[in-house]
């Protein structure tokens, strides 16, 4: 741990070793199990790395939150149920899906690469993180990774007036032989909600396509648009995606819809409870002795982006990742104190 | 058949029966196998029932085209091969992609009662239909379908200036108990290219999202933008769904990205050659006991949507559906004469 330099802001910059070992220690603090702290202060460590700051030790704040709602089971153990060959299940009973998803993850790429193809429900699991460090451990395996779930439902249909649908990001890894994956894992509203309440605390506008008021319209104000609803991305598309992930990870599985996560929540506040739909595709098991020529294919993909001055989704993520790595991770004063305020 | 009656445009109404079999007869006319002629024909009748007027009877003068253009064989025998329990592949020997996606259906559909989730890969076919046909008729065996494919590099990724991606569709339908499945499909470009080239032969400007010119500036001339490269729908999101649509039925199949189908069509102007990933999901397998209550909560979701005065995707074509059932469909005259005209 080093202290502020000449011209910088004010804060502690932290390796990642020391930022995993302060997260785990916060959370065992308030009586999450070894097993859970481990998979939750890994995944906050890699949001910090990689600059998602809303996904970084930020995020510690809310979990003791929901921790203190009493709604979580912070020592819960996951348990596994196989479905179908291609299908398993793991039922979180009620604590943070991150631990879920570790637990289940060998069973379900050994699915993927008997199957050809296989798909893990997690059930009644708390959920608070990205999806993007969830398919990137599945193309860490060889493995194309999908992943979706819903959330709570403050996004309006289009064309609609009311809150039904979640946030409902949709995440995709693709493996590479060499280098960081494809990674893409982005909510299909129009922008992530924290948007909006940090528009809404700043008193500023926001652009017209993010929500509608209580009356269905369009919206600048932030805080009108908190009382009515979010709009989806990509108009009546992105709302049928936003559709495709309550059916997919809500009605398929035997989970919430965001609509009755919401109603479960009874307004104590607490990270979402839903389940989470993962599929994960073997592409050596589909391409055989043609598993190098795919993935030559897909290289060319992606120099063809590349190549004209586009960029792959997450670059700056990976960017981030590199930076970090070398001079670890700096947090501003403030978060760092209230971190330290979960100690007392 | 019945002729124009006051106060109509003119043009010829013929029953569905008589739609179906006029198709047909037109492609057998042009040495299309009886198999690939009544696949072709049932969904071309389906598209123009739905009033979905460019994959309707329309779509039988590029079918044609294509056949002339000496690409596709007219009477290619569509093989499968089994990758794995959960993956069948269909090789459509260059022939187009209905009776393809026909003769693997039962085994896909088989596949996912069994594993839970199958896939089935379609190879080296013409394809030049909607995919949600091939949607609903997954949902119709109970199940749910996923289907999606490359086409020609007409679409610039977000940041770039120069076509790499197809128009990439993705659809998506849901069984439900009563009634029509909840179904959607549509283009990872910001619209479709027939829009276009439309807009330029009626010179008319076109929205400045659409398309961007030769030189990668967003532009409202539609002559301009065929020369340059369209965009994806919602930005930055819609160009990541298009490079996974390119990656999953494209590399991870063993068969062509848009850019290289382009190139294998060299300017002949045929229906693009390539490949389809389709995926069908058991909800009675992953739900057992509590496929009902499954159900019944993906109806509480539909029941949302249409409740608040927003329309589900597809409702405009099942009312069409509605219509053209009981009334026929009207075919413009000079639509009926261009197809008159193939039996020359």
């Amino acid at each position: 741990m080093t202290n502020q330099k000449p011209g910088e802001l004010p804060g502690v910059v932290l390796s990642l070793d020391e930022l995993f070992a302060l997260a785990r220690k916060a959370l065992m603090h308030h009586g999450l199990s070894a097993a859970h702290a481990d998979a939750i202060a890994r995944v906050i460590t890699q949001g910090q790395r990689d600059e998602c700051h809303s996904h970084g030790i930020y995020r510690l704040l809310g979990c003791v939150r929901s921790v203190r709602s009493g709604k979580v089971d912070p020592v819960a153990e996951p348990t596994l149920r196989d479905v179908s060959p291609g299908v398993l299940a793991v039922d979180a009973h009620y604590g943070f899906s991150l631990l879920a998803f570790e637990t289940g993850l060998p069973v379900l790429a050994e699915k993927a690469r008997t199957q050809g193809l296989a798909a893990m429900a997690i059930n009644r699991c708390f959920h608070f993180s990205a999806l993007w460090p969830e398919v990137e451990a599945i193309a860490a395996q060889g493995l194309v990774g999908l992943a979706m779930n819903p959330s709570h439902s403050w996004v309006a249909p289009a064309g609609g007036t009311r809150g039904v649908f979640g946030t409902n990001p949709i995440a995709f890894a693709w493996p590479r032989e060499h280098g960081h994956p494809f990674v893409f894992d982005f909510a299909t509203s129009a922008i992530a909600r924290g948007d909006i309440e940090l528009h809404a605390r700043e008193g500023k506008p926001i652009p017209d396509h993010w929500a509608i008021d209580s009356e269905g319209k369009p919206t600048t104000d932030a805080r009108a648009a908190l009382e009515g609803a979010m709009q989806t991305f990509g108009g009546h598309k992105g709302s049928a995606l936003a559709a495709m992930v309550e059916l997919l990870a809500g009605a398929l599985i035997g989970d919430l819809t965001s609509m009755e996560s919401q109603a479960f929540d009874d307004g104590a506040g607490a990270a979402p409870c839903h389940g989470e739909l993962v599929i994960a595709i073997d592409p050596r098991r589909f391409l055989g002795a043609d598993y190098g020529a795919g993935q030559e294919r897909a290289e060319r993909l992606f120099a063809a982006v590349v190549g004209q001055g586009a960029r792959l989704p997450s670059q700056r993520r990976f960017e981030a990742r590199e930076r970090s790595e070398r001079d670890g991770v700096r947090i501003p004063q403030a978060l760092y104190d209230d971190v330290m305020r979960l100690f007392e």
